[in-house]
């Protein structure tokens, strides 16, 4: 058994500091990768299930292959999971990642003189989450500001591929850093509609009603869904339609979903208040509700994180 | 002195086959990466300074730190190709490989329990140059298939930008590889105005006159500079206009221009055949001027290589 | 009586040999002319009245004047119908078809030296239906390809109205056929929508759902409006909403539905393979329900077509 | 020798009035069809050689055969024009129209029960130039109104190729007549610029520069090569350039080109006068300029046609 | 008490002859300013607080703040109504107007040697309706032309935002009125669907069914809200959904709505007749309607008033 | 001889206190205006008639009279400098200020139970220039945000129309001191490129090159025309080029040009510093040479001035 977390890659089990790619993986020399993440809940992956669907989706879109079934990649994530869950402290959780690329690029490979490697890349690893990083957005809420790079149409990428080409993300957030320290980028697309930012779906509330943008042009977040359902079983309307920066600017609360923190309050956006500039109340429902549906005060666990 | 190729990785030369990088490094998660690839004629680099220029044009317009000056950049990548050509047989020429990206993403880093690396990821590798894999298409032409995915809008990513976020480009290339098993893409932006393909600016002939897409959309070549001089010293026309589909298809001759290869022939655009179908006059025209400028017959290198 | 098929050319009834157009009609000269096609189940016209309907729309959103009523053109196009069904074989059945131009141009009728005709050119006139010319895409799939050839913007031409200024058409197929000699084009809007092909509606199945383009960029077809229909009979969820190439790649089944052949699977897109890559089984589900409602083993008909 | 006009179809010379298409050409299913319009001066043809290199452009750019060499098309039209001139009066001239079409379309061809005529099919025919239909628009100047029909964007059909697909050109003559009877359609991009009217190019004058709309999205008018070239002669600078409908509004002087009557001034637009309201001065030099050149007053001969 | 109408400006009630703006006031310089329009039945006003609501809607939107609560505002509109209506006649109504600019834009307060003025600038003011003025398109039928200026897209203001920077307007009536003399403007969005006219929502009936543009591109038009619940009442079908113009002129009957008269029908677009030319039986049914629920008949007191 | 600035309003000479709008002015309801600002050098306008002959070409663009010939224009306003420059200290200058609206709004001059004025609103006014305002930019550099409010579309209204309808300068400016508080809003249009700020054409030196973005966009500024005239004396290349927000993050050095200040440094765009974040050498060398061509030094008398 190894003394150090794994990682699974291309069939094998891996100490994590071996999980590297030669710079000959289509992974490196294209951003050719389709990927999810999952978080566990008392060290057990929470809607793996929905998260490999999603993958096996990303595939079929982008005709790249895993080589492996929804099954055995479900056994190999668990069994990642389930050795680097023992190298966790009790208040610990863990980011499992699977990722996937076509393999080597055949030019590349020449560079030691040998024949590309035969198939895809498969890799499935984890990170502990680092909670103490959202702890002051999560008491204070998130900043957000809109670049002037735009989300990519789907006339280039699929939308609801999950994919790892991600360079405009870079430059977006960067924009936004730029203009606010703490924020991160919420991305337009081309025609000024409100999408998602750089890792997370986006709420606004107005006047009781939970708006997201519609899925045409934004991932469909299992997270997102989550609140969905939360929102339907509190009897509070949730709607997806688009809207404009204005109308989010207008709100009376923001949020935004994502996997590894499941929902945080956005108090500012491009520097400006949101609502009361402070968490709203709907806001406090849904994550308690999420709370209890899975037995832990997500909210406590992030403000108590240490983090990087 | 190593027994085998190296590369230089992160401020030290290393084994070839210690080029990799870790699944933290933002060139893996994000695709966040700018490169350049220049090559070697008579073993030594080839219009290195415009390539290098290029690069740090890429690092300005994307905000990303070399942490390394342009001299510095040249001396290693000199370096580099002068070990590593060693291992070469007397016809046989390098491609070297520059990349950088922004280095490790911090929530990935933890992967390892462990502070993320500081700075950027820099590394300098070479390949030698597989030119049997081009003898086809340097004799008979290259085909191309235009593909349903677009290029990305400038909005995204500058096009003058040589980055790794090119999940696209694999999309379009399989697009057009299963029109054409013989075939790469040839991208149109979203107005419907060609482009460049996946590795290559583009060319048609028109009565007499080269013609290639505008800079607006494209990457600024350096070999397709190259052509343009080439075109000047022998009075050929040479004007950059932006033009469609159909223009492209009744040309008189079309070529594609990459650093690898220099100049090829394309002699099928969505299978119909362009001109007469086999490489045009104006091609070999250029093409010998070309062989002549660096003493070395381009078109026989490739024809005599035997690549992958 | 006539001894061959007769047409109604303005206000008579020709033999059908007689239906030709001076080149001074607009028809000719512009293209300008809206139209329909009917067919017969067992030599009478199936759903005539929707068709008609269809066409008087087509003509009020045009301005253009038929100079007969509705029941006028029902009442020659069955009379026409009756006359050309005796020239039939048993099995053998009729397309009925209907066109209306605004008549002679001015100009060109000076040719013959002659004030111009007054008042619209109104046609029926029929063709034997060559089923067996869609034997083997009944049996094996038809295959389709996506053009660089755009459907034509609303801006241009309404696309609820049945028009003939098709060179758009005759580009696309032309493109298609080019890169899968067995295909027809399957067209995009400007944005990347999936739209229609050049004679027919299109319908994808993902996980047990029919789906079709909205209307907004296609023509309202008859024969659709039946698959909606009989879905809602079979409680086979049937949705209107606009999706894209990868989407239509990674269905389970896709179909085009037509008046002379109902319906026919779709087993290649771009040359790749659709779900199985032969007939899928909601697909036979709709056409065995469709041969129930009309009486006739529609499958069966076209298998044992003889055609062109 | 035949005793009336003649017209050559499909190769053989027939009397004009047996110039007729059976309605199962693809040029009256699909209005797919290129075609050129050139007049005589002196029962001659006028620039018939760029007209017919026009034609072979457009043949290119559409995929579409003539079966007929360039050389000989030339031959065919003047034959035609020579026997026809024989029917005009002294003060009369021609319209030499050429068109071509892929043909039958098979399916409709069994209309007659046989199998479909091979090959393209291809018309030359005449029409005597009715200039009393100009006289008007020559002496106080020609109206236009913009429609909300937009011109065909280039990615349904290149504006190079002249085409016979123009039910949109019906359609915004049809709303233009709607707001002035006696206008014709001025059609802008979609985006909005002034591009052609349905049957000639536009031009203003501005502070003594006359403009007319770039080529990228219009027809290559040989009328308009013409006014360039005698605005040469004249030291008169001629500029291509995108402009807007409040620049047409603003103008000091606008005219239209056309092959039947070479310039005609325009005086209003949208019901607006242009400039003084009646002819300009620049117009005046160009058009004296152009009668010069062709030996023969060409305003004095629309004002005494007598046309329909 | 004034003896004549007064205004409220800045916190005070003044002469109506005193409401005047310095040309330093923003809404001069920049035309920054927000504004509703609400109407008197029986000299009260009419859903004032629908239009007050949407006000302080439209000050969201842009960051202005009026310095009034909405109580506030209320009062002062009541007051100011109470005191005007006294100089009405009996059949006379008056159009309660407010609107708030940001205020002084300070270089501008230099002209007069002073510090700005702080904070915004508010003023509420009434105008009697001129009935007259509507009583000819009350029973004849109002004129609309579509001109070639576009409606602004959301990108720039937002369109339910009711502002006073409307050169556009003024452009756009200035085109249709050119076009007709009697008509205003009917705008299209950038993509050519219909959105309002300039002052006013716009409604067609197709075959029963009344259709609205959507609101994604529209003022939320509080009488369209009326003509929304009259319509639901009468179980008469009411939908949103965007359309064109050839839609609009193929429609059975067309209104449109504003606060002044209400309804009025529209009976010429771009000058041709709509429907049978006249006012249509379900504008009559829903006018009927709205007068009945106001309590007066909304029809003959436009057709009896004298305006200007 | 008034004691106090004059302004000409309407045919008379007023005291500037009441150079004030009604409430029913076309300016005020409708935003609806054409402006011009010229600056004075030692007391007497500067490209007076530049600016005038801009003034009557938005006139002719929009269709709005002025009642006043372009040479009484220039005599009014020499007059009102003339007698207003009296008022100033010797180191101060004016800003001279023409609008002119289409006159009073018919339905709101009845507010006065009146008839509407006849005429446009035509206004001559002057202000004292700020100087000092001016002195921290033109020392430290200016600092601009783009915003997402984009620059309105040529579909709406001419860029060439320098027009008073600018709400959403406002709201871009506001939507730019959210993000930097000392800055101003620089101006994407709707395809990304950029135009201009909401007073000032931009440009930006790269590698020797001063590039300002293309007239297509934005308006032809009278400064920006004296730049090119310098940069042409002083045999610096300058070109109109579209360019993106990156390539002006990447720039070496950026300004702006505007009619009260002539020429400022920008230093901070989204935060960032341009080139070494100070005014730089280029800039130097145009606004000395525009001092010179002055006889005064422009950079001390707004350093020097004291502002408001």
């Amino acid at each position: 058994m190894n003394a150090e977390p794994v990682a699974f890659l291309n069939g094998s089990m891996v100490p994590a500091s071996d999980a590297r790619l030669g710079v000959s993986d289509a992974g490196v020399v294209l951003g050719a990768a389709v990927s999810e993440m999952t978080r566990t809940f008392h060290h057990r992956p929470y809607r793996l299930e929905e998260h490999l669907d999603r993958l096996f989706s990303s595939l079929k879109l982008t005709g790249l292959e895993a080589g492996l079934s929804h099954a055995k990649l479900t056994e190999v994530s668990e069994e990642v999971v389930a050795h680097n869950a023992r190298f966790l402290g009790p208040r610990e959780e863990l980011a499992l990642i699977q990722f996937i690329t076509p393999g080597e690029v055949p030019i590349y490979a020449r560079m030691l003189n040998r024949a590309p490697r035969d198939g895809p890349t498969v890799c499935v690893h984890t990170v502990p989450l680092p909670f103490g990083q959202w702890a002051r957005k999560m008491k204070h809420g998130a900043h957000l500001v809109v670049p002037s790079t735009r989300h990519l149409p789907p006339e280039c990428i699929d939308p609801h591929v999950k994919c790892r080409s991600r360079m405009h993300y870079f430059l977006a957030d960067r924009e936004a850093q730029q203009l606010d320290q703490e924020s991160s980028a919420l991305l337009l697309d081309l025609h000024g509609n409100v999408t998602e930012t750089t890792v997370a779906n986006f709420f606004i509330v107005d006047r009781g009603l939970i708006v997201s943008p519609s899925l045409s042009g934004t991932l469909p977040g299992v997270s997102r869904a989550v609140v969905a359902e939360l929102a339907a079983n509190l009897d509070v309307a949730f709607v997806e339609r688009d809207f404009r920066l204005d109308h989010a600017l207008a709100a009376d609360e923001a949020w935004i979903s994502g996997t590894p923190y499941c929902l945080l309050p956005v108090t500012r956006l491009n520097r400006a208040a949101i609502g009361a500039g402070k968490p709203g109340p709907l806001f406090r429902r849904i994550l308690q509700a999420w709370s209890a549906a899975v037995g832990l005060d997500i909210e406590r666990q992030i403000l108590d994180g240490d983090g990087p």
